[in-house]
């Protein structure tokens, strides 16, 4: 039994992987098809918005100076002298003690410098409008430029578009963006103990859960996911399967075959090929010690634990930071219980949000439950030099992929 | 100028939607094809899982009492009698003071019950292995249905399926299941002052944001959106473009024409079909009070307001938890700041993690400014009753859609 070649902790594996696979292949799609899309290049806004001095409100535009003092029982008399129509430019001013009616949106008249709500006014006559509160100047209007300055950042490189951000960008005339082309991601499982989920296992078989979890899983980080069929403990047909899988993707997911108890097939296959590197043999991290990489070429293989539970949390930790930059959501959290770990070694703990979402339920039964995955939120992780984590301590929880 | 006709709390309306908007259309996917889908039934297991007493670690099959009282010193001296191979059944079974190599996942032999570690075991001969430590009984093993009983329930109706959910189906042999169709749902935007994208805007003029917007919220809620032109405040061609649009979808978004200071025409329009009924129009909210709803038919029309902020903040509050009825992610966290709220009137505030992930910042600024919800996590809601909530409190967090 062959010990692990290179084990090294979690942040070295990732740091690793991130040297050997860049991932810099960009695409340009329309506006309308970049939710989701991880930008390629920062974007800075090549207009200002607002572009005029808009209303925030259905009320009347007036100079704020001529509201000073008014009250219920005092209100200002202004004379009203104009209406703005929406969608088209003001042209007139306003001079002082004269006010227009303005619908929200609305572009504010030249020498105005503020809005009165509706509420707060009443129409005696055709001519004259009641202020019934002072209102300061900017009050209820924005200002030309006030939302996004010209030139101004909007997104950094490798964020990930939400419709409020499509949204940001429709408005300021931004029609397409720079995105980074998905990654394409085989998916192989391997082990003789494994069959296809649609049959049904003999004893001392289990199913193929890892090739429909890491599919899902990839496509979940915005990466094409392209699964194969299981492969046998057999050094011929995993060469085969390797070589078919690197030439159609980017990167490989190969799980199974990793554990020191069952075979070294898998790194030997690996290495095998011509310009082979291994990366690292074996993470200091529970679950999942048994992960590897090795670079192919401009390629990437990572192999994960085949315990599907074992081969997620792996996942999360090593493929995610690589095939999606943007980092996954994380809030905090208070611990409900006490959960003990070894100095030494990364521990990645499920976790559950309890109903006040305001304290975790750490997830620890026996390593390896399905059951628990499918009822966690997230993760924590306990830091390589720590010994634990108290009941009511505050962690950060890293949310699943949804 | 039409006042409110029936001003709602967002309880209420959101109520009063789900009342007349049902969506109980089923299809049948693959469980390749499953992920992010919203489940129609609940699942419940077909299987025990796993399916026989399995070891989680490589080591020694034992029987637990073999090793009672030995340590390091003292080591327990047992019998190597066999090996356990992947993916078979285990046919033999240990007598008192026998061992048998296992890997992890192999099937335990009869009347062994536990699973020494080999990092804790040493083999002395052919015939010999030491046991350095003791192991209760199940140490180390998965009993046959202890992650899953036969008939258990997996997931309820309405679960959104995450790929940890899609492996747990697989492992229990699953391979389709029945989930709700998408929600087609139709989106125009409405306003004399909308110009498209990539239009330069006249002064006066703004562009289309929520035909985008909205487009990738509906789609991060796993519907289809489907968008339509701009249309003018003109009776006809909204009539024209309402129609169109009905026939298509099964739910449609008007925005723009809903703010009493522009126009009751989309209202006018909405109730001038023949079997339309209306919801409400108004809701005690802010931002957002301009909405309304219309049943036409057994189909759904949601005004929401123009403002791309309005419109996206009401898209969350009373569109979003009908596409997709999975609940939108929650976390708590402390206000970095005061923050003051109007009783009798829901509000919802978008707030920023801070770098650390226990605050969160409101993100006040002027209502409207778009440049505030793209650098939003999500929103804090503060209720009917309620008339602020003070820095350092705990507060819920909504996370916005990815």
């Amino acid at each position: 039994m062959r010990e692990f070649l290179d084990v090294v902790t979690v942040d070295t594996a990732l740091e690793r992987i991130k040297k050997v696979f860049t991932h810099t292949d960009i695409e340009w799609v329309p506006l309308s098809e970049s939710h989701n899309r991880t930008l390629a290049d920062s974007i800075s806004s090549p207009e200002l918005l607002p572009a005029f001095t808009r209303s925030t409100v259905d009320g009347y535009a007036i100079r704020a100076q001529d509201s000073f003092g008014s009250s219920e029982s005092l209100p200002a008399f202004l004379t009203l002298t104009g209406e703005v129509i929406m969608g088209r430019s003001t042209e007139f001013s306003l001079s002082s003690g004269e006010c227009a009616w303005i619908p929200t949106g609305g572009m504010l008249p030249g020498n105005s410098d503020a809005v009165v709500m509706v509420e707060y006014t009443e129409k005696l006559d055709e001519k004259t409008v009641l202020i019934y509160r002072p209102v300061g100047p900017g009050d209820n209007t924005m200002l030309k430029g006030e939302d996004i300055s010209l030139g101004q950042e909007l997104f950094p490189a490798g964020h990930r578009l939400r419709p409020q951000d499509i949204g940001l960008m429709a408005s300021l005339g931004i029609t397409g963006v720079a995105v980074l082309r998905p990654i394409k991601v085989g998916i192989i499982s391997t082990g003789d103990e494994i069959v296809p989920i649609e049959k049904s296992p003999l004893i001392g078989q289990v199913r193929d859960v890892n090739t429909y979890a890491l599919a899902a899983a990839v496509e979940a980080c915005g990466a094409i996911a392209k699964t194969y069929p299981i492969v046998k403990d057999d050094f011929v047909l995993l060469k085969q399967a390797m070589e078919e899988s690197l030439q159609e993707n980017e990167m490989v997911l190969i799980s199974g075959g990793s554990s020191v108890g069952i075979a070294d097939m898998t790194l030997t296959v690996l290495l095998d090929f011509p310009d082979s590197e291994l990366i690292f043999h074996g993470v200091a991290v529970k679950p999942g010690k048994p992960a590897m990489a090795v670079r192919e070429g401009e390629k990437l293989v990572i192999g994960l634990p085949g315990h599907p539970v074992s081969a997620l949390m792996m996942f999360y930790t090593l493929c995610s930071p690589v095939l999606n930059p943007y980092p996954l959501r994380q809030s905090t959290a208070k611990l409900s219980l006490n959960v003990a770990s070894q100095a030494g070694r990364d521990d990645y703990i499920p976790v559950a949000f309890m109903p006040d979402k305001e304290y975790v339920e750490p997830l620890l039964g026996k390593s390896g439950l399905m059951s628990i995955l499918a009822r966690a939120d997230g993760y924590i992780h306990i830091p390589y030099e720590k010994q634990g984590i108290k009941s009511g301590e505050s962690v950060k929880v890293t949310f699943f992929h949804s």
